[in-house]
């Protein structure tokens, strides 16, 4: 995994912060990133403006620590960006 | 302006959050605020999970207040919404 991500505690979860060249990039990494939640199913919290997301990575309700799922969506979104950065 | 819109200070913003009832619907908002920033050069902050949007429209470096410009996104942005919820 990258060394962008940071795993934090209460709540369990993992951190990165992407930026990006110009909006129009940042936008079409963002649509990307939708449709991989949508195939994975997992639904992370992005925050954005001109020019970057952080992106936070959640465990769901009940879960009690990050799994490799969570992990996976991590790499995932690593391989993405590397497109628009 | 809808009553959402909450004003803070410190640095001084506008603060709304917005629901919807599917990712898909969210995605489409998304897209189009998107479209409404390009337009108008206005870039909130914008952060998202599965089903909410939480925007923050601050003023621009240098700036000490929120001015028209920032009232009248607010209310594009309420009136946009109207077409996803």
């Amino acid at each position: 995994m990258s060394h962008q991500w940071q795993e934090r505690k209460r709540p369990v979860r993992l951190e990165a912060r992407y930026e990006f060249k110009d909006y129009g990039t940042l936008r079409d990494f963002l649509d990307e990133a939708a449709d991989l939640s949508e195939q994975e199913g997992l639904y992370p919290d992005m925050g954005f403006g001109r020019d970057y997301v952080n992106i936070t990575i959640h465990v769901d309700e009940g879960e009690e620590e990050l799994g490799e799922k969570h992990h996976h969506f991590a790499e995932l979104l690593d391989t993405l960006v590397k497109k628009f950065t």
